[in-house]
């Protein structure tokens, strides 16, 4: 239980985490901030939070944990605005997609008295603003938390418990391995599909709008992460290009070899393939981390 | 309405078909059959059809329409054995993904008496066999016709009508043109899946099973049609190989474009592609071929 948590950037995942401690009553206090007129009046109508404010120095004032949950390159300006307004003992923790940048920035400004713990729940949709949040959106989702060797325990533990009221799994992990894991998971996907469907949609209208009527083919999938925010993504491949350079790489070899079996007419090497790819599926279901429906449960469309 | 309608190959389409077939009393007698005993057994044990057999020859005795629902290798044994017995008059169709070859194939068969008109249903999930079909699947999902240049206009209305009675609607398409639109739609799709989900379970078993822990982050999704049917799968490469082939190289030069932007950390290109694949989504769900839930409508797994 924490006495004031503040919100920093009250999109998706931020007005998530307000509907969920409200929810789950894990602070006697929320406060709400963001730079969006139109966000904060949203806060306002569905009363979403205790103080809902612009100014981030207000909104961190007496907080003992303080969610940054805005894109990644906005760190560097909101540290510089709330680094000297930090109480004494606070945790200071994000959810950002990557940990390697961000972690350095806040390292870099030696504030001794607080504690930096970045964490990320792996949890999100291809929606975005608060309108799309949801409590629930957490729930079996792990959370990443990745402490430095200087983190205080009784911190770290505090962090981890606000994880599992919150409803994720946590796990522990340093920041270089979690954006190595990442870039497989979930930013090579990302590229994948956003170049996907850009060499469908092509530049031709009459073929694009066929494309859109037959997309229930295979296409349409891809098109749901493929809308998902573009400032956000920007910001991850940029802070995460190395990685995603390295698996995108390693992707590009796996689809050369594709294309040789393609020219060759090699049913053999298709269908091991396609054998050796099959089973993934039912072992995310398994792990919990997929709902256990054929075509995603679409069947009522 | 049909007469005798007969389904050879009684997988997740063609059990799908036996049951829309059924539910909306197409056919006074509906006949299956398929070369696996279990399949049979399962027809049997579910009562889908008044005949059932292994046996192509009986299946199709007396049939005004032959429905081939098998993998597309099949085809040419499948019209070898049947060609001397179908009736005169009758229709013969298909349900493949690819249509030029099949449509060589049955032409250079010179049946004059027999009107042969190649279809294919887009529709379909990634599970495979009679167990996972349902009579719902074909609900609102596009049908394509390719008639011949000598295809009766009476048949293809049959057809035409067999299948909107069926749930589907109809588009008259030209065989090229089908195979074209779908290595876009649905071909490229699961070439990059197989290829991303390879990429990602990669060597290390250790580094798998993270994997498959935070896969929630995008990989998830194309978990789903990389575990398609294999063999169907082989078929759909080798018959479309062409197209395929062109498309996957459209797809290769984005990801060139793509990664280029990422080694010169390029945010404005990045974004720029993010931004303009954004709203295909939204097209696509309101020309009615995909559900309007965010993250598939996955909320409560």
């Amino acid at each position: 239980m924490f006495k004031n948590i503040s919100i920093i950037g009250c999109g998706l995942i931020g007005s998530s985490l307000l509907r969920a401690i409200k929810k789950k009553k894990l602070s006697n206090k929320i406060s709400a901030c963001d730079n969006s007129k139109s966000v904060l009046n949203f806060l306002e109508k569905e009363g979403l939070a205790d103080l809902i404010t612009d100014n981030k120095q207000t909104a961190i004032k007496n907080s003992d944990l303080v969610i940054i949950a805005t894109p990644l390159s906005s760190y560097s300006s909101i540290l510089g605005e709330i680094k000297d307004f930090l109480s004494i003992g606070s945790i200071v923790t994000d959810t950002g997609s990557v940990k390697s940048v961000a972690n350095k920035l806040f390292m870099s400004l030696k504030k001794k008295d607080v504690s930096w713990i970045p964490s990320h729940p792996i949890a999100g949709t291809e929606e975005s603003g608060p309108q799309a949040g949801f409590a629930e959106i957490f729930e079996n989702r792990w959370s990443i938390i990745s402490p430095n060797s200087d983190s205080k325990k009784e911190d770290v533990k505090k962090l981890e418990n606000f994880w599992k009221n919150i409803g994720c799994r946590v796990k522990f992990m340093d920041c270089d391995e979690h954006d190595q894991i990442l870039s497989i998971t979930s930013h090579l996907p990302h590229a994948v599909a956003y170049s996907l469907v850009k060499t469908a949609i092509g530049n031709d209208e009459k073929l694009k709008q066929e494309i859109i009527k037959y997309s229930a083919g295979g296409l349409r999938d891809f098109t749901r992460i493929a809308s998902s925010d573009p400032t956000m993504w920007r910001d991850i491949f940029i802070e995460n290009s190395e990685n995603v350079i390295k698996i995108l790489d390693s992707f590009c070899d796996n689809l050369k070899i594709f294309k040789k079996a393609l020219v060759q007419k090699d049913g053999k090497e298709l269908e091991k393939l396609f054998r050796s790819t099959k089973n993934l599926r039912k072992e995310i279901i398994d792990a919990g981390q997929e709902i256990n429906k054929p075509d995603f449960g679409r069947k009522k469309n």
